[in-house]
């Protein structure tokens, strides 16, 4: 009624709605996330709605609205006054994942600024900005300013996500996480989303991992979660693709930190592993048609030639260079840190390699030293697997399959219990599958 | 296997398996309750776990575990040194609710003793405490030796709960009141068993009450709790007989506390209406009977033969008596608080009255100082709200209707506005209907 002033909410009433079903309101979603960041609304309601919300789902409305909320409770970083299009990266996690640290100077060396921001390893996946920091001196942790100037001298740059852009996903998180919450397609693609658009690309390809290795564990999950966080992007305004790869084996050979930074430079220097060149040229290439500089006829030509010229390899020098890390590792791996011990798991017997699992030989690294239990665990940048005979391979009894690599001696027996479950031995090779399942975008 | 000890339970894999669906051990609830209780768990980790219950059930063995776990938490009454059968009784709550008042001195002056702990008003339903302190002097904040030695005295006694009864159940009930997670037939059901259990009585009558006045709104939620109560009764070893009974209309001619008061004495004089005479009659014969002392033949006679003689109303004396207060109230009813503002709602129309609407007549005794919006409110002993023209009556237009009571002059306005929407008016009466649904046993 006219002159009546609205009636406040009550929260407890907020999560009875969603418990029954009902789509919230923007207005609604946004008392929620402000709530959480500013602390008025207490931790046992938050948890409470969003289990409702793990249970009950929420709608694209409700999810973008969640989204961009959770962008209005911080910064966002604001790349008008660099020149030339933009196209932002981002992978849902899986191992041996280094497909950023190949794909953003490709991308670059093409013309087109790639503002990275990225996260640390967890659990059996690695991070981009763990293993970047296996190059002496590379410096992660940025200011927004200093970011940009980077992006515009180089065209490129990997940076730690800064804690004032979207501040509610990180406490969101947190709750989730001893919260039983984390598994919710709304709730995973509105964080992920809420980092990116707070990052300012008008542009993004997702990497959508599915499979043993990956968070989403079956296709349709992946699919479900690609379809969610491209809606979001359209909804709110910014163009996003998302690439269904599968993560049921460790992509190419190495996991870990020194020995993917290695991979990375074999694959710009043109003799990388067939299954990261695919997906590499492939997701490189979805970005430079999102850019607008390219076409159906050009993007793909310019990715080769980007790696067959060397500009890519260039390309990723000058980012190394302009972080502070010294580029001298790009010709002398020499330079980055090595193994003292290292094991090996063999074949149990003649045969074909039908499975590599992938979160096996992810829990084996990080037993090593390569990631991480827990958030704030130190990382042995030396540590890491090799994968000498992969998925399809022939293999004799007895022959290496996997290389254990750490700095810690009594690492070795116990990873190599772990990444021995990984093996599968069969009397034929499976049928080769390309690693991109699908690609989804809004159109 | 041999020698090694058992792994600790991560709390929120726990919450996870609820979420998923799985039915919790006995250990797991045992480990959330006691959390809760010593504050291990925090609420954040409890109020997911709640939500992920009221969203997905618990099976009897569940909802019996969370039951007897909170009993652990605290102390439990022992009435073994009480000679004589025990039987308890309990109502979810409604709207001119005073049965317990009336049965207990029947029951008791049967032979039968009866443990009574009772609660307060809240919302737009009474509280048997509330009522009975219009009592001048009666106590009702006793200790547990002196709870039995009263029922050894007298043999009934209303008393406030021990906080040391289930005090898990108390700080659950608080978390559950701030994150939408009331309304869950376990949850409910665990909480209301907890502290039968825990006040000792070997066996207990429950008036389980359905419709619009009452929590349950259904008749298919009704029987759904009284069936979970009485299984839950049943595997912890207590005999428990569940009444369904209707609550769409204010139950007798009284909404109050003094005025209930009256009401009571008069049911026990012989006069009161029929509503409340058949449910009394009909809570009071299923206690006798789960008593064994009667059988179906002598059970009803004995309980319309206590009143008829006068033992029961001398039983009622003798329990203000012992309890502090002035038994001087049953034959004065001046003796108790009065009102000074009253307002009357007249009939609309001429007809029958249709409906008088249980909810908005425990709103309106709210409005008028009866009860309480929040825990802690204070209370207007006087104030209520009496029934002059009931569900069947014929009415002319201008008739009064409901008569209002407060000692707050400004109350009676707002209230009539609110209890005006309780009342129906149509063009034939409502064929008559039994108050009592059905009776739920273990059998």
């Amino acid at each position: 009624m006219a002159g009546r002033p609205p009636i406040p909410m009550r929260f407890a009433d907020v999560i009875a709605r969603k418990r029954d079903g009902q789509a919230l309101t923007r207005a609604e979603i946004g008392l929620f996330v402000r709530g959480v960041a500013d602390g008025s609304i207490p931790d046992y309601q938050a948890a409470a709605l969003l289990m409702a919300i793990v249970l009950k789902g929420m709608d694209d409305a409700e999810t973008t609205a969640l989204t961009e909320e959770m962008v209005a409770t911080g910064d966002r970083v604001d790349l008008s006054g660099i020149a030339g299009p933009k196209v932002g990266k981002h992978s849902t996690g899986g191992v041996g994942d280094k497909v950023s640290i190949i794909v953003a100077p490709i991308v670059a060396a093409c013309g087109v600024v790639v503002p990275k921001m990225s996260g640390r390893a967890l659990g059996h996946t690695g991070g981009t900005l763990d293993k970047l920091e296996s190059i002496a001196g590379f410096r992660i942790d940025v200011s927004i300013p200093e970011f940009t100037e980077m992006l515009r001298d180089v065209g490129a740059a990997f940076v730690g996500q800064s804690p004032t852009l979207a501040p509610a996903d990180k406490k969101l998180y947190a709750l989730r996480d001893v919260t039983a919450t984390v598994e919710s397609i709304p709730l995973i693609s509105a964080s992920i989303m809420s980092k990116k658009l707070a990052e300012g690309s008008p542009a993004l390809v997702l990497d959508v991992k599915c499979g043993d290795g990956a968070f989403m564990k079956t296709e349709a999950a992946a699919r479900a979660l690609a379809h969610s966080m491209v809606v979001i992007g359209s909804r709110a305004g910014i163009r996003v693709e998302a690439v269904i790869t599968r993560m049921d084996a460790p992509l190419g050979r190495a996991v870990g930190n020194a020995v993917e930074i290695i991979e990375c430079i074999d694959v710009l220097r043109g003799r990388g592993p067939a299954d990261l060149v695919e997906l590499t040229t492939t997701i490189a290439t979805r970005m430079l048609l999102m850019s607008g500089l390219y076409d159906d006829a050009t993007a793909e030509p310019a990715v080769r030639g980007a790696i067959a010229s060397g500009t890519a390899l260039e390309k990723l020098r000058a980012i190394i260079t302009r972080q502070g890390g010294a580029p001298a590792v790009v010709d002398d791996y020499q330079r980055l840190p090595g193994a003292s011990h290292r094991g090996t798991v063999t074949a149990p017997r003649s045969g074909f390699i039908t499975r590599i699992g992938a979160e096996a030989v992810g829990r084996a690294a990080v037993v090593l030293g390569a990631g991480r239990e827990r958030a704030g665990d130190r990382i042995d940048h030396g540590a890491g697997v090799l994968v000498d005979a992969h998925v399809g391979d022939a293999v004799a009894e007895g022959q290496p399959v996997l290389t254990l690599l750490s700095n810690n001696a009594r690492a070795i027996a116990d990873a190599r219990a772990v990444a021995a479950q990984a093996v599968r031995i069969g009397d034929a090779a499976p049928p080769p599958r390309s690693l991109v399942i699908d690609i989804c975008t809004s159109n």
